[in-house]
């Protein structure tokens, strides 16, 4: 047991990343859900919102991206020094980019501007992806291992477009071939086969 | 020189944050700023926004967190270890969504939910951070010294404060005492006085 806990809403939200990240590195997690937050999980909030994490090394953490970043970071997939953490951080951001746009764009729920997001905003971020792995000698975004950005990426690709934001990868050569990289790995495959329907 | 450039528009919206963060810093930085982004800029920017910073070790860096936890790391105030790291980033992390609350709050212009933003969302806020910085035996965040912590949330209150959501920091009197600390250094408080009116 690795004593790690994530806490969040039944469904898929912000805590998906967390989920996957950590089906990735094989780190086996209680994921506790709910329909409102307990009381007992509130009270370790700081902020008074989820998702929630929990180790035996950092104890309680919040804060979606912080809790991303430290898993990432503990299991060495974060970057080998500060400029490639960097780089890492800046796609990981760009993937929240991409998820707050989808967000936003339902939440607002005007067809025209979901639209846009579908057909303009999100390819955009599709070919900057593109561009970013054309630049790396293999098929991930920095050396020859899987980082934070190839699964932040997968991640949120698969994500939109369970919400309405179903942009074919085909166009986008190394993008296709990295997210169909990842999503076949057993672990990751096991997961999202099993993964229950959500409406978030 | 210190090559290092940091370009937005001619305002304070995303890019203050790292502007402040430099100021503590001393790190003299060229702050370029436009009506709109330039094409010799826009080429440098892999998702096609700003802010966009630059030094001659990360070369080009996008993304306003990943560049304000780049120069953190890179100035030894992110933390000292794996988890004072993870601590830090979800201090950081709280600050930004302040920054999204009040940006949303205008960007929808409701009256009802600014009052909301001003009177609850942020005042929880204020409580949270007073209540890690009790935890603390110093008036910093994390242990004798300045992080990242410390610097982005005094940026945020001063920021909000500025376009609508002035919120006292006077019930709060260890973050009262850390705000007025950080805006009293020699470098921070040249650097507010000499600002310039923006309307983001």
């Amino acid at each position: 047991m690795t004593g790690v806990t994530v806490a969040y809403f039944d469904g898929l939200g912000k805590a998906e990343v967390i989920r996957v990240l950590l089906t990735y590195l094989n780190v086996e997690f209680k994921d506790v859900r709910f329909e409102e937050i307990p009381d007992e999980i509130r009270a370790k909030c700081s902020f008074g919102q989820v998702p929630y994490y929990e180790d035996s090394e950092v104890g309680s953490l919040v804060e979606t991206n912080a809790i991303v970043r430290y898993i990432a970071a503990k299991y060495n997939i974060a970057g080998k020094d500060l400029v490639e953490k960097a780089k890492i951080d800046s796609i990981y951001e760009s993937t929240d980019d991409v998820h707050v746009l989808h967000y936003q764009a339902n939440k607002k729920g005007d067809e025209a501007e979901k639209e846009r997001v579908r057909t303009v905003a999100i390819p955009k971020f599709f070919a900057a992806w593109e561009k970013l792995l054309s630049q790396s000698s293999t098929k991930f975004f920095f050396g020859d291992s899987i980082t934070l950005a190839d699964i932040a990426v997968f991640r949120v690709i698969g994500h939109v477009a369970l919400f309405g934001y179903k942009v074919s990868t085909t166009p986008y050569p190394k993008l296709d071939a990295l997210v169909n990289h990842i999503g076949s790995l057993p672990q990751i495959a096991k997961y999202i086969s099993a993964r229950k329907a959500s409406t978030f």
